[in-house]
């Protein structure tokens, strides 16, 4: 009985000193933390030195040799900020460093670092080092973490989620096949840069293993700087919907068919163009719709186009005003089909992504690293895919946008400045250290 | 002085029985005069088994082995015929028949032999064809005219109107080095059918030595048919002007460019295209205009457009009208340029061609050889081009049209009936006889 007794006392006062020290990185460490913004700038400049084309942009394409250069740098910074670095079957990069609890789940944050054709320093790689620059500052400030952190470097963003459907388990075989900007397949590159197709299971992570997902990113909009905004707390990213559209006309001769008498493709192709862009802006809110891709054929001078082919691209939030839009476009096109007697048809392809909500918990908490941080946020869509939009399938997902300078991005003139990148690391950091936290409400997650 | 009188009686028996066989000509033999409709169906038929495809259509481009093959047949009609064969410096075939004075220039009608790539059997084929006929009939009825009579068939109609650009002196050297569709240039291709392009000075034709110039053509469009009319004197062949159109966006992320921020090009090419249509359509007359050619850059369906490329093409018999509907459009243009935020700029091409006319005398006596076959006719607009849009400019010029069943041409589905065949050659044939009776009035040529 007295052994329980003083069993318990020792336990008790293991707590009480735990909260204390817990209590005391709270309010004068943790309050103050920050991260160093001279060596994450010598850090972007540096990576970015792997892929810089003649032109200024970065071909640092996924599964091409700057891709694969790039690794043991990122690995050896990894290093230098205490984790522990593994490549997963996929290729992914996972550095890990361990929390007071190994038992406790991760949480796990970071992004991509191969880019575009032609792309910026940005995009990707303020993500990965800016996570890196987490760790690294936790480090030197020998802060503990309940939880165990995990950087992640997903592979093959840019050419299709690779890395973050591998680890959610959505990379099917036909992606593998996927010829990729390397010329290689996702098949062939994933085993180039160390991983193992054969072993795709085990990048698998399951939810339990998992607490928080967080990834800091260039916005590649415009809205934060035009608002004069610091921080821009994504609330999901947008579900993508993509048809074909084929129109088909007559063709004949520009010359001698009278202007009454046309079945013109291009005219209503036109007609077609004007309707997407007025039923999308008839409506309050951020959804977007784009018809970038047009053949007109047989596309001679001299020859009214008999057919046209276009893509329409939808994006929103909100799978219901995507359908509720898309009937609307419908009901447009048929008026068209009357109007310039042609036959306007539909192919819906099956590249769709479904949109992907970010936790609320986990935005609240990004909002507030913001506010102790005395950055002004907004919450807002994410407009473009990013590995997130994978992990919100299996954890409590978060995103922190930073400004892109003039909305530009995959673009060699893609910027963000430093002091906003420093924001943005800083907002991870605190984010990352607030959900540690968050042990004894798991349920909020 | 009995010998001069005795010689002015000679001469004034010679013209009394002259004129009585004229006149009997004219009442009897001429008035009934009928072209063989079996022969020249027959002779459609075997023409186009000439370079006849797979599919049913044919593929006697100009310069090919099917054209050079197609030749000699020709070539043994004409003489069937009864005319005397020569092949000029420009590769085009002429046959001439002798008139009563050998002095007065001849009357040339005809048309060409080759044909677009996957064109039909009439384009062409039913005016050299028809004109051969037309010979043949006037030497079977033993019919003397006092022209000499001279069938053509143009070289390269399809490619550039090659031959009767020679044969009025306006073929270029680099004209000359244009590839034409058979994969040789028009050089190559003038020597491969036993032209010579040395001396094509040759080839040019004199005004005083070409008395007029008659070209019987399919329509190519739809309006006879539509109107039920027989016959379609043309007036004149429309000027062809063509410009590029550049239309200057900014390319941007289609999912993270909000709506109203964007510079997109191809919606400011949807809106030019509707332009465009609105201005030709927004004034009487039988003027087109037509965007058939469009390209828009980067081309996919998540990046919004930031360069589109499109053709414009004008067509009317009056370069005034012409001007005005561009000057029209131009500040329609710049009206979408402030309303998108994009810019378009206009680069007219040299391609032009100016209106040529037909000359009022011979429209006149078209028409009133179709009045005398009981054939309904209209004057209209050749809103293709021809080579008697070169000959319009050495020598009075005149069309005559048939209906194109559903207005098709440049296509396998091109269809003529033979009795519309039967009646342009059968208005060909009559014009060319009063033409040849009009020697008398030779101001009103």
């Amino acid at each position: 009985m007295r052994k329980n007794l003083f069993s318990i006392i020792l336990i008790l006062i293991f707590v009480v000193i735990g909260s204390v020290r817990l209590f005391s990185q709270d309010s004068t460490v943790i309050k103050n933390l920050r991260i160093n913004k001279d060596r994450l700038q010598e850090r972007l400049n540096h990576l970015a030195e792997y892929g810089k084309s003649e032109h200024g942009g970065m071909i640092r394409v996924a599964f091409s040799q700057a891709d694969k250069e790039s690794r043991p740098y990122i690995i050896s910074l990894m290093k230098e900020a205490g984790l522990e670095v593994r490549v997963d079957p996929a290729a992914n990069i996972i550095g890990r460093r361990q929390g007071e609890n190994p038992e406790l789940p991760s949480i796990l944050f970071g992004s991509h670092s191969d880019t575009v054709p032609q792309g910026g320093k940005y995009d990707g790689a303020l993500g990965v080092l800016g996570a890196i620059e987490c760790v690294q500052v936790i480090k030197e400030n020998n802060i503990k973490t309940l939880h165990p952190l995990e950087v992640v470097v997903f592979t093959d963003e840019e050419g299709g989620l690779a890395g973050s459907r591998a680890m959610t388990g959505t990379l099917t075989p036909e992606a593998l096949d996927i010829i990729s900007h390397s010329g290689k397949t996702v098949r062939e590159g994933i085993q180039y840069l160390g991983g193992d197709v054969n072993e795709l299971e085990k990048a698998f992570r399951k939810k339990k293993d998992i607490k928080a997902f967080l990834e800091l990113h260039i916005e590649q909009g415009s809205r934060l700087e035009r608002k004069n905004i610091d921080i821009g707390v994504v609330e999901g990213i947008v579900g993508i919907y993509w048809w074909d559209v084929v129109i088909k006309g007559f063709s004949n001769h520009a010359g001698t068919t009278p202007m009454n008498m046309r079945k013109d493709a291009l005219l209503s192709a036109a007609h077609f163009i004007i309707a997407v862009n007025e039923v999308v802006m008839s409506v309050p809110g951020s959804q977007v719709g784009t018809v970038g891709k047009i053949k007109a054929q047989p596309g001679a001078p001299n020859v009214i186009a008999g057919q046209v082919d276009l893509s329409l691209e939808l994006r929103d939030l909100s799978k219901e005003k995507v359908d509720s839009l898309f009937e609307r476009i419908k009901e447009r096109a048929s008026l068209i089909e009357q109007k310039t007697e042609t036959e306007i048809r539909f192919k819906a392809l099956d590249a769709n992504a479904e949109p992907a909500p970010t936790h609320p918990k986990v935005r609240e908490l990004i909002a507030e690293s913001a506010e102790d941080l005395g950055l002004s946020c907004i919450f807002m869509p994410s407009g473009a895919g990013h590995d997130a939009q994978n992990m919100a399938k299996i954890t409590p997902t978060g995103m922190i946008f930073v400004p892109s300078v003039g909305g530009i991005s995959h673009s060699p003139e893609e910027y963000t400045t430093l002091q906003d990148c420093a924001n943005g690391v800083n907002v991870l950091l605190h984010s990352v250290l607030k959900i540690d936290k968050k042990l004894d409400r798991p349920s909020e997650f």
